[in-house]
Protein backbone atom coordinates (compact mmCIF):
# COMPACT_ATOMS: atom_id res chain seq x y z
CA UNK A 1 0.00 0.00 0.00
CA UNK A 2 0.87 3.56 -0.90
CA UNK A 3 -0.06 6.83 0.45
CA UNK A 4 0.55 9.63 -2.00
CA UNK A 5 -0.15 13.31 -0.97
CA UNK A 6 -0.08 15.98 -3.58
CA UNK A 7 -0.01 19.45 -2.17
CA UNK A 8 -3.28 21.64 -3.27
CA UNK A 9 -0.42 24.56 -4.82
CA UNK A 10 0.17 21.30 -7.63
CA UNK A 11 -3.48 21.12 -8.84
CA UNK A 12 -4.30 24.75 -7.99
CA UNK A 13 -3.43 27.84 -8.78
CA UNK A 14 -2.85 29.02 -5.56
CA UNK A 15 -2.31 32.14 -5.53
CA UNK A 16 -5.23 33.04 -7.48
CA UNK A 17 -8.14 35.34 -6.22
CA UNK A 18 -10.43 33.18 -6.53
CA UNK A 19 -10.90 29.17 -6.54
CA UNK A 20 -8.37 28.08 -10.05
CA UNK A 21 -7.62 24.59 -10.99
CA UNK A 22 -4.09 23.77 -12.53
CA UNK A 23 -5.23 21.96 -15.59
CA UNK A 24 -2.29 21.03 -17.21
CA UNK A 25 -0.43 19.95 -13.87
CA UNK A 26 -3.57 17.87 -12.72
CA UNK A 27 -3.82 16.18 -15.99
CA UNK A 28 -0.04 15.57 -15.66
CA UNK A 29 -0.37 14.37 -12.12
CA UNK A 30 -3.27 12.15 -13.44
CA UNK A 31 -1.78 10.23 -16.31
CA UNK A 32 1.19 9.53 -14.17
CA UNK A 33 -0.95 8.03 -11.23
CA UNK A 34 -2.02 5.61 -14.08
CA UNK A 35 1.19 3.22 -13.48
CA UNK A 36 0.80 1.51 -10.43
CA UNK A 37 0.51 -1.95 -9.53
CA UNK A 38 0.09 -1.39 -5.76
CA UNK A 39 -3.04 -0.41 -3.53
CA UNK A 40 -3.08 3.33 -3.34
CA UNK A 41 -4.93 6.23 -1.02
CA UNK A 42 -4.58 9.60 -2.64
CA UNK A 43 -4.69 12.94 -0.55
CA UNK A 44 -4.86 15.82 -1.83
CA UNK A 45 -4.66 19.60 -0.55
CA UNK A 46 -7.01 22.13 -0.87
CA UNK A 47 -5.19 24.90 -2.31
CA UNK A 48 -7.74 27.56 -4.07
CA UNK A 49 -10.39 26.31 -3.02
CA UNK A 50 -9.84 25.84 0.30
CA UNK A 51 -7.47 28.65 1.36
CA UNK A 52 -9.37 31.60 0.38
CA UNK A 53 -12.71 30.24 2.11
CA UNK A 54 -11.22 29.34 5.02
CA UNK A 55 -8.95 32.67 5.06
CA UNK A 56 -11.82 34.96 4.51
CA UNK A 57 -14.04 33.35 6.98
CA UNK A 58 -11.56 32.50 9.53
CA UNK A 59 -12.41 28.82 10.28
CA UNK A 60 -10.73 27.27 12.94
CA UNK A 61 -10.36 30.69 15.18
CA UNK A 62 -12.41 31.52 18.32
CA UNK A 63 -16.17 31.79 17.78
CA UNK A 64 -17.13 35.19 19.25
CA UNK A 65 -20.90 34.39 18.38
CA UNK A 66 -21.99 31.82 16.24
CA UNK A 67 -22.94 33.89 13.27
CA UNK A 68 -24.91 33.37 10.16
CA UNK A 69 -21.65 34.96 8.41
CA UNK A 70 -19.32 32.03 10.64
CA UNK A 71 -21.56 28.99 9.21
CA UNK A 72 -21.58 30.34 5.58
CA UNK A 73 -17.96 30.47 6.34
CA UNK A 74 -17.70 26.94 6.88
CA UNK A 75 -20.50 25.89 4.56
CA UNK A 76 -18.66 27.34 1.66
CA UNK A 77 -14.97 26.20 2.70
CA UNK A 78 -16.44 22.77 2.74
CA UNK A 79 -18.26 22.52 -0.37
CA UNK A 80 -15.33 24.64 -2.35
CA UNK A 81 -13.65 21.47 -1.27
CA UNK A 82 -15.50 18.88 -2.79
CA UNK A 83 -15.91 20.68 -5.64
CA UNK A 84 -11.93 20.34 -6.30
CA UNK A 85 -12.16 16.96 -5.10
CA UNK A 86 -15.07 15.80 -7.76
CA UNK A 87 -12.84 17.28 -10.23
CA UNK A 88 -9.90 15.54 -9.21
CA UNK A 89 -11.44 12.24 -9.12
CA UNK A 90 -13.60 12.74 -12.66
CA UNK A 91 -10.05 13.49 -14.41
CA UNK A 92 -8.58 10.01 -12.49
CA UNK A 93 -11.44 8.54 -13.88
CA UNK A 94 -10.35 10.03 -17.53
CA UNK A 95 -7.10 7.77 -16.89
CA UNK A 96 -9.52 4.73 -16.09
CA UNK A 97 -8.10 4.70 -12.23
CA UNK A 98 -11.32 4.01 -9.66
CA UNK A 99 -10.81 6.91 -7.79
CA UNK A 100 -13.49 7.37 -5.39
CA UNK A 101 -13.78 10.50 -3.50
CA UNK A 102 -14.14 10.76 0.19
CA UNK A 103 -15.34 13.37 2.35
CA UNK A 104 -13.44 13.95 5.19
CA UNK A 105 -15.69 16.34 6.87
CA UNK A 106 -18.72 13.64 6.77
CA UNK A 107 -16.83 11.44 8.74
CA UNK A 108 -13.86 13.15 10.58
CA UNK A 109 -13.95 14.93 14.13
CA UNK A 110 -11.36 17.24 15.43
CA UNK A 111 -10.60 18.49 18.74
CA UNK A 112 -8.58 21.58 18.62
CA UNK A 113 -7.49 21.39 15.22
CA UNK A 114 -6.45 17.34 15.58
CA UNK A 115 -8.23 14.32 14.73
CA UNK A 116 -10.13 12.69 17.47
CA UNK A 117 -12.50 10.25 15.76
CA UNK A 118 -11.54 8.86 12.46
CA UNK A 119 -13.37 5.77 11.62
CA UNK A 120 -10.84 4.28 8.66
CA UNK A 121 -12.74 0.90 8.11
CA UNK A 122 -14.47 2.24 5.01
CA UNK A 123 -11.52 2.97 3.77
CA UNK A 124 -9.71 0.16 4.20
CA UNK A 125 -12.92 -1.19 2.72
CA UNK A 126 -12.50 0.83 -0.56
CA UNK A 127 -9.01 -0.56 -1.05
CA UNK A 128 -9.62 -4.27 -0.65
CA UNK A 129 -12.14 -3.71 -3.18
CA UNK A 130 -9.74 -2.39 -6.09
CA UNK A 131 -10.71 1.72 -5.26
CA UNK A 132 -8.23 4.28 -4.90
CA UNK A 133 -9.86 6.68 -2.17
CA UNK A 134 -8.62 10.30 -2.46
CA UNK A 135 -9.17 12.15 0.91
CA UNK A 136 -8.60 15.81 0.92
CA UNK A 137 -7.98 18.63 3.09
CA UNK A 138 -11.42 20.16 4.44
CA UNK A 139 -12.96 21.71 6.93
CA UNK A 140 -14.65 19.68 10.07
CA UNK A 141 -16.48 19.81 12.83
CA UNK A 142 -14.16 20.36 16.46
CA UNK A 143 -15.46 19.22 19.71
CA UNK A 144 -13.98 22.21 20.86
CA UNK A 145 -17.24 24.27 21.64
CA UNK A 146 -14.90 27.72 21.71
CA UNK A 147 -14.03 27.12 17.95
CA UNK A 148 -16.89 24.10 16.47
CA UNK A 149 -15.27 23.76 13.48
CA UNK A 150 -11.10 23.16 12.28
CA UNK A 151 -9.11 22.89 9.15
CA UNK A 152 -8.10 19.23 8.58
CA UNK A 153 -4.90 19.49 6.67
CA UNK A 154 -3.57 16.88 4.26
CA UNK A 155 -0.59 16.45 6.37
CA UNK A 156 -2.49 15.06 9.07
CA UNK A 157 -4.72 13.07 6.99
CA UNK A 158 -1.47 11.22 6.29
CA UNK A 159 0.14 11.07 9.33
CA UNK A 160 -2.93 9.14 11.06
CA UNK A 161 -3.10 6.59 8.04
CA UNK A 162 0.16 6.13 7.91
CA UNK A 163 0.31 4.81 11.64
CA UNK A 164 -3.01 3.27 11.23
CA UNK A 165 -3.01 1.21 8.26
CA UNK A 166 1.57 0.88 7.63
CA UNK A 167 1.38 1.36 4.46
CA UNK A 168 5.20 0.41 2.85
CA UNK A 169 5.54 3.62 1.89
CA UNK A 170 4.57 7.36 2.23
CA UNK A 171 5.32 9.81 -0.38
CA UNK A 172 4.76 13.73 -0.07
CA UNK A 173 4.53 15.47 -3.30
CA UNK A 174 6.36 19.06 -2.83
CA UNK A 175 6.98 21.59 -4.60
CA UNK A 176 11.38 20.74 -4.04
CA UNK A 177 13.32 17.30 -4.12
CA UNK A 178 13.64 16.71 -0.23
CA UNK A 179 15.21 19.01 2.08
CA UNK A 180 18.40 20.09 2.04
CA UNK A 181 21.57 20.48 4.21
CA UNK A 182 21.01 24.62 4.05
CA UNK A 183 18.27 26.61 2.21
CA UNK A 184 18.47 26.25 -1.54
CA UNK A 185 17.57 29.61 -2.10
CA UNK A 186 20.51 31.39 -0.31
CA UNK A 187 23.09 29.08 -0.72
CA UNK A 188 24.81 27.87 -3.62
CA UNK A 189 26.80 24.85 -1.80
CA UNK A 190 23.23 23.76 -0.30
CA UNK A 191 23.20 20.06 -0.68
CA UNK A 192 19.93 17.47 -0.55
CA UNK A 193 19.80 15.17 2.04
CA UNK A 194 18.99 11.73 0.42
CA UNK A 195 18.28 10.41 4.18
CA UNK A 196 16.95 12.41 7.15
CA UNK A 197 16.90 10.44 10.40
CA UNK A 198 16.24 11.49 14.23
CA UNK A 199 20.17 11.69 14.18
CA UNK A 200 20.44 14.18 11.58
CA UNK A 201 21.38 17.51 11.98
CA UNK A 202 19.92 20.48 10.22
CA UNK A 203 20.77 23.77 10.34
CA UNK A 204 17.89 25.86 11.87
CA UNK A 205 17.06 27.58 8.73
CA UNK A 206 17.78 24.64 6.22
CA UNK A 207 13.95 23.76 5.82
CA UNK A 208 12.83 27.69 6.44
CA UNK A 209 12.38 28.37 3.53
CA UNK A 210 11.88 25.35 1.46
CA UNK A 211 8.52 26.17 1.27
CA UNK A 212 6.57 23.07 0.31
CA UNK A 213 2.94 22.86 -1.21
CA UNK A 214 0.87 23.86 2.42
CA UNK A 215 3.64 26.77 3.86
CA UNK A 216 7.19 24.98 4.88
CA UNK A 217 8.90 21.62 6.04
CA UNK A 218 9.51 22.40 9.42
CA UNK A 219 6.83 20.86 11.34
CA UNK A 220 6.60 18.36 8.54
CA UNK A 221 9.62 17.01 9.28
CA UNK A 222 8.98 16.06 12.85
CA UNK A 223 5.87 14.53 11.89
CA UNK A 224 7.43 12.41 9.87
CA UNK A 225 10.29 11.42 12.13
CA UNK A 226 7.36 10.23 14.65
CA UNK A 227 6.12 8.39 11.88
CA UNK A 228 9.24 6.74 11.02
CA UNK A 229 9.52 5.97 14.72
CA UNK A 230 6.95 3.70 14.37
CA UNK A 231 8.16 2.03 11.23
CA UNK A 232 7.04 3.62 8.57
CA UNK A 233 9.26 5.46 5.92
CA UNK A 234 8.55 8.52 3.97
CA UNK A 235 9.71 10.14 0.96
CA UNK A 236 9.83 13.57 0.13
CA UNK A 237 9.61 14.01 -3.67
CA UNK A 238 9.03 17.05 -6.20
CA UNK A 239 5.83 16.22 -8.01
CA UNK A 240 6.10 19.40 -10.23
CA UNK A 241 9.14 17.16 -12.70
CA UNK A 242 7.17 15.58 -14.86
CA UNK A 243 7.83 11.60 -14.30
CA UNK A 244 8.47 11.68 -11.07
CA UNK A 245 4.91 10.16 -9.59
CA UNK A 246 5.08 7.80 -12.28
CA UNK A 247 9.28 6.58 -11.39
CA UNK A 248 8.50 6.72 -7.45
CA UNK A 249 5.57 4.50 -8.07
CA UNK A 250 7.29 1.77 -10.62
CA UNK A 251 10.09 1.69 -7.33
CA UNK A 252 12.39 3.75 -10.02
CA UNK A 253 15.19 5.74 -8.11
CA UNK A 254 14.49 9.25 -8.07
CA UNK A 255 16.00 12.53 -5.92
CA UNK A 256 14.43 12.91 -3.17
CA UNK A 257 15.29 12.66 0.31
CA UNK A 258 13.62 9.71 2.87
CA UNK A 259 12.70 9.98 6.08
CA UNK A 260 13.36 6.30 8.01
CA UNK B 1 -36.99 19.31 13.40
CA UNK B 2 -37.82 18.38 9.70
CA UNK B 3 -36.98 16.05 6.77
CA UNK B 4 -37.49 17.63 3.75
CA UNK B 5 -36.81 14.71 0.52
CA UNK B 6 -37.05 16.76 -2.74
CA UNK B 7 -36.96 14.22 -5.61
CA UNK B 8 -34.14 13.65 -8.13
CA UNK B 9 -36.63 14.68 -10.86
CA UNK B 10 -37.38 18.31 -8.99
CA UNK B 11 -33.93 19.41 -9.42
CA UNK B 12 -32.68 17.63 -12.47
CA UNK B 13 -33.79 16.39 -16.34
CA UNK B 14 -34.13 12.63 -15.07
CA UNK B 15 -34.85 11.69 -18.78
CA UNK B 16 -31.51 13.55 -20.05
CA UNK B 17 -29.01 11.10 -21.72
CA UNK B 18 -26.39 13.49 -19.92
CA UNK B 19 -26.38 14.48 -16.22
CA UNK B 20 -28.65 17.58 -16.49
CA UNK B 21 -29.65 20.48 -13.86
CA UNK B 22 -32.90 21.66 -13.92
CA UNK B 23 -32.14 24.92 -13.09
CA UNK B 24 -35.03 27.23 -13.02
CA UNK B 25 -36.96 24.70 -10.50
CA UNK B 26 -33.30 24.04 -8.03
CA UNK B 27 -33.37 27.80 -8.06
CA UNK B 28 -37.11 28.02 -7.33
CA UNK B 29 -36.59 25.84 -4.43
CA UNK B 30 -33.75 26.49 -2.80
CA UNK B 31 -35.28 30.26 -2.83
CA UNK B 32 -38.16 28.82 -0.85
CA UNK B 33 -35.79 26.78 1.41
CA UNK B 34 -34.83 30.06 2.92
CA UNK B 35 -38.35 30.61 5.08
CA UNK B 36 -37.87 28.25 7.81
CA UNK B 37 -37.03 28.78 11.05
CA UNK B 38 -36.64 25.20 12.80
CA UNK B 39 -34.15 22.72 12.00
CA UNK B 40 -33.78 21.00 8.80
CA UNK B 41 -32.14 18.15 6.79
CA UNK B 42 -32.87 18.00 3.39
CA UNK B 43 -32.24 14.96 1.53
CA UNK B 44 -32.04 14.81 -2.27
CA UNK B 45 -32.01 12.15 -5.32
CA UNK B 46 -29.72 11.85 -7.90
CA UNK B 47 -32.14 11.92 -10.96
CA UNK B 48 -30.10 11.80 -13.85
CA UNK B 49 -26.50 12.50 -12.25
CA UNK B 50 -27.47 9.11 -10.41
CA UNK B 51 -29.18 6.63 -12.49
CA UNK B 52 -27.60 6.93 -15.71
CA UNK B 53 -24.81 5.71 -14.36
CA UNK B 54 -26.08 3.15 -11.69
CA UNK B 55 -28.03 1.61 -14.86
CA UNK B 56 -25.04 1.29 -17.06
CA UNK B 57 -22.73 0.00 -15.12
CA UNK B 58 -25.77 -2.41 -12.89
CA UNK B 59 -24.63 -0.57 -9.64
CA UNK B 60 -25.79 -3.25 -6.75
CA UNK B 61 -26.44 -6.20 -9.26
CA UNK B 62 -24.50 -9.74 -8.72
CA UNK B 63 -20.98 -9.46 -9.62
CA UNK B 64 -19.94 -11.87 -11.82
CA UNK B 65 -16.04 -10.84 -11.56
CA UNK B 66 -14.54 -7.55 -10.12
CA UNK B 67 -13.89 -6.02 -13.23
CA UNK B 68 -12.19 -3.01 -14.01
CA UNK B 69 -15.63 -1.47 -15.37
CA UNK B 70 -17.73 -2.31 -12.28
CA UNK B 71 -14.94 -0.42 -10.44
CA UNK B 72 -15.20 2.48 -12.65
CA UNK B 73 -19.21 2.44 -12.94
CA UNK B 74 -19.53 2.67 -8.94
CA UNK B 75 -16.64 5.39 -8.80
CA UNK B 76 -18.30 7.52 -11.73
CA UNK B 77 -21.91 7.13 -9.94
CA UNK B 78 -20.51 8.48 -6.53
CA UNK B 79 -18.92 11.01 -8.19
CA UNK B 80 -21.58 11.89 -10.53
CA UNK B 81 -24.05 12.00 -7.44
CA UNK B 82 -21.64 14.34 -5.63
CA UNK B 83 -21.29 16.81 -8.14
CA UNK B 84 -24.90 17.13 -7.96
CA UNK B 85 -24.67 17.87 -4.12
CA UNK B 86 -22.04 20.20 -4.72
CA UNK B 87 -24.64 22.31 -7.30
CA UNK B 88 -27.34 22.03 -4.80
CA UNK B 89 -25.59 23.27 -1.74
CA UNK B 90 -23.90 26.21 -3.94
CA UNK B 91 -27.28 27.03 -4.85
CA UNK B 92 -28.81 26.37 -1.39
CA UNK B 93 -25.90 28.87 -0.58
CA UNK B 94 -26.58 31.76 -2.85
CA UNK B 95 -29.51 32.24 -1.08
CA UNK B 96 -27.67 32.36 2.36
CA UNK B 97 -28.56 28.81 3.92
CA UNK B 98 -25.77 27.24 5.83
CA UNK B 99 -26.05 24.10 3.74
CA UNK B 100 -23.28 21.15 4.26
CA UNK B 101 -23.45 18.41 1.83
CA UNK B 102 -22.76 14.90 3.47
CA UNK B 103 -21.90 12.15 1.18
CA UNK B 104 -23.19 9.14 2.57
CA UNK B 105 -20.88 6.56 0.50
CA UNK B 106 -18.20 8.51 3.18
CA UNK B 107 -20.15 6.64 5.58
CA UNK B 108 -23.03 4.68 5.67
CA UNK B 109 -22.77 1.09 4.83
CA UNK B 110 -25.78 -1.39 3.14
CA UNK B 111 -26.19 -5.42 3.29
CA UNK B 112 -28.49 -6.10 0.58
CA UNK B 113 -28.98 -2.79 -0.18
CA UNK B 114 -30.06 -2.18 2.84
CA UNK B 115 -28.68 0.37 5.72
CA UNK B 116 -26.58 -1.61 8.44
CA UNK B 117 -23.79 1.43 9.45
CA UNK B 118 -25.06 5.06 9.54
CA UNK B 119 -23.50 6.81 12.63
CA UNK B 120 -25.85 10.25 12.17
CA UNK B 121 -24.30 11.62 15.15
CA UNK B 122 -22.29 13.88 12.81
CA UNK B 123 -25.73 15.40 11.35
CA UNK B 124 -27.21 15.99 14.60
CA UNK B 125 -24.04 17.60 15.24
CA UNK B 126 -24.23 20.03 12.33
CA UNK B 127 -27.99 20.73 13.01
CA UNK B 128 -27.16 21.76 16.56
CA UNK B 129 -24.35 24.11 15.37
CA UNK B 130 -26.86 25.43 12.79
CA UNK B 131 -26.58 23.90 9.60
CA UNK B 132 -28.51 22.54 7.36
CA UNK B 133 -27.28 18.66 6.19
CA UNK B 134 -28.02 17.85 3.05
CA UNK B 135 -27.57 14.26 2.04
CA UNK B 136 -28.35 11.81 -0.79
CA UNK B 137 -28.92 9.03 -2.92
CA UNK B 138 -25.45 8.05 -3.36
CA UNK B 139 -23.83 4.20 -4.59
CA UNK B 140 -22.56 2.88 -1.03
CA UNK B 141 -20.73 -0.14 -0.22
CA UNK B 142 -22.94 -3.07 0.43
CA UNK B 143 -21.20 -5.63 3.23
CA UNK B 144 -23.03 -8.14 0.72
CA UNK B 145 -19.69 -9.98 -1.03
CA UNK B 146 -21.88 -10.71 -4.50
CA UNK B 147 -22.63 -7.33 -4.81
CA UNK B 148 -20.33 -5.45 -2.87
CA UNK B 149 -21.88 -2.38 -3.69
CA UNK B 150 -25.68 -0.61 -3.89
CA UNK B 151 -27.74 2.04 -3.85
CA UNK B 152 -28.91 4.27 -0.87
CA UNK B 153 -31.88 5.77 -2.11
CA UNK B 154 -33.08 8.98 -0.62
CA UNK B 155 -36.50 7.35 0.82
CA UNK B 156 -33.69 5.06 2.61
CA UNK B 157 -32.00 7.44 4.22
CA UNK B 158 -35.52 9.42 5.16
CA UNK B 159 -36.60 6.41 6.81
CA UNK B 160 -33.65 5.85 8.98
CA UNK B 161 -33.15 9.37 10.02
CA UNK B 162 -36.89 9.80 10.82
CA UNK B 163 -36.54 6.10 13.05
CA UNK B 164 -33.55 7.59 14.85
CA UNK B 165 -33.85 11.55 14.95
CA UNK B 166 -37.74 11.99 15.37
CA UNK B 167 -38.66 14.52 13.94
CA UNK B 168 -41.80 16.79 13.90
CA UNK B 169 -42.24 16.32 10.29
CA UNK B 170 -41.28 14.42 7.52
CA UNK B 171 -42.12 15.97 4.16
CA UNK B 172 -41.78 13.82 0.65
CA UNK B 173 -41.97 16.65 -2.25
CA UNK B 174 -43.36 15.08 -5.03
CA UNK B 175 -44.81 15.46 -8.31
CA UNK B 176 -48.14 14.85 -7.82
CA UNK B 177 -50.79 16.41 -4.89
CA UNK B 178 -50.28 13.36 -2.41
CA UNK B 179 -52.45 9.73 -2.96
CA UNK B 180 -55.19 9.27 -4.51
CA UNK B 181 -58.54 7.09 -3.86
CA UNK B 182 -58.26 5.76 -7.33
CA UNK B 183 -55.37 6.33 -9.82
CA UNK B 184 -55.66 10.30 -10.90
CA UNK B 185 -54.41 9.79 -14.74
CA UNK B 186 -57.25 7.33 -15.46
CA UNK B 187 -60.39 8.24 -13.11
CA UNK B 188 -61.87 11.90 -13.78
CA UNK B 189 -63.52 10.98 -9.83
CA UNK B 190 -60.30 10.12 -8.21
CA UNK B 191 -59.84 12.00 -5.22
CA UNK B 192 -57.14 13.17 -2.94
CA UNK B 193 -57.00 11.45 0.53
CA UNK B 194 -56.03 13.86 3.08
CA UNK B 195 -55.58 11.50 5.37
CA UNK B 196 -54.10 7.89 5.03
CA UNK B 197 -53.27 5.53 8.12
CA UNK B 198 -53.09 1.91 8.39
CA UNK B 199 -57.16 1.32 7.85
CA UNK B 200 -57.26 3.21 5.34
CA UNK B 201 -58.32 0.55 2.16
CA UNK B 202 -56.51 1.82 -1.28
CA UNK B 203 -57.37 0.37 -4.47
CA UNK B 204 -54.82 -1.91 -5.89
CA UNK B 205 -54.10 0.62 -8.47
CA UNK B 206 -54.75 3.57 -7.07
CA UNK B 207 -50.98 4.46 -6.44
CA UNK B 208 -49.98 2.44 -9.06
CA UNK B 209 -49.23 5.32 -11.85
CA UNK B 210 -49.06 8.14 -9.17
CA UNK B 211 -45.46 7.87 -10.23
CA UNK B 212 -43.65 9.71 -7.56
CA UNK B 213 -40.15 11.36 -7.94
CA UNK B 214 -38.27 8.25 -7.60
CA UNK B 215 -40.91 6.02 -9.63
CA UNK B 216 -44.22 5.23 -7.82
CA UNK B 217 -45.92 5.18 -4.32
CA UNK B 218 -46.16 1.80 -3.79
CA UNK B 219 -43.57 0.92 -1.61
CA UNK B 220 -43.26 4.23 0.18
CA UNK B 221 -46.51 4.14 1.17
CA UNK B 222 -46.08 1.42 3.37
CA UNK B 223 -42.62 2.63 4.68
CA UNK B 224 -43.76 5.48 5.66
CA UNK B 225 -46.51 3.82 7.81
CA UNK B 226 -44.03 2.17 9.50
CA UNK B 227 -42.48 5.21 10.07
CA UNK B 228 -46.51 6.46 11.36
CA UNK B 229 -46.20 3.37 13.54
CA UNK B 230 -43.36 4.47 15.62
CA UNK B 231 -44.66 7.71 15.98
CA UNK B 232 -43.14 10.01 13.05
CA UNK B 233 -46.17 11.29 11.25
CA UNK B 234 -45.07 12.26 7.09
CA UNK B 235 -46.77 13.99 4.27
CA UNK B 236 -46.35 14.26 0.60
CA UNK B 237 -46.85 17.56 -1.26
CA UNK B 238 -46.18 18.38 -4.69
CA UNK B 239 -42.64 19.94 -4.95
CA UNK B 240 -43.37 20.97 -8.35
CA UNK B 241 -46.18 23.91 -7.08
CA UNK B 242 -44.44 26.97 -6.72
CA UNK B 243 -45.12 28.34 -2.88
CA UNK B 244 -45.45 24.68 -2.10
CA UNK B 245 -42.30 24.26 -0.17
CA UNK B 246 -42.82 27.48 1.45
CA UNK B 247 -45.84 27.04 2.95
CA UNK B 248 -45.16 24.15 4.30
CA UNK B 249 -42.70 25.31 5.78
CA UNK B 250 -44.43 27.87 7.61
CA UNK B 251 -47.02 25.70 9.00
CA UNK B 252 -49.71 26.83 6.28
CA UNK B 253 -52.14 24.45 4.85
CA UNK B 254 -51.43 23.03 1.34
CA UNK B 255 -53.23 20.42 -1.18
CA UNK B 256 -51.44 17.18 0.48
CA UNK B 257 -51.54 13.69 2.26
CA UNK B 258 -50.35 12.97 5.75
CA UNK B 259 -49.83 9.67 6.33
CA UNK B 260 -50.46 8.41 9.92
Amino acid sequence: MIILKIGGSAITKKNAIKPTIDHENLDRICSELQYTNQQLILIHGAGSYGHIYAKQYEVGSKIETNSKERLMGVAKTQNSAQKLNNIVCEKLQEYQIPAIGIQPSAFIRNKNGKIIKFDYSIIKQYLDDGFVPVLYGDAILDENNDIKSSILSGDQIIKYLGENLRPEKVILGSDVDGIYTKNPNEYDDAELLEVVTKDTILESDSTHDAADVTGGMNGKINELLELAKKGVCSQIINAEKPGNIRNILENKKIKSTIIK
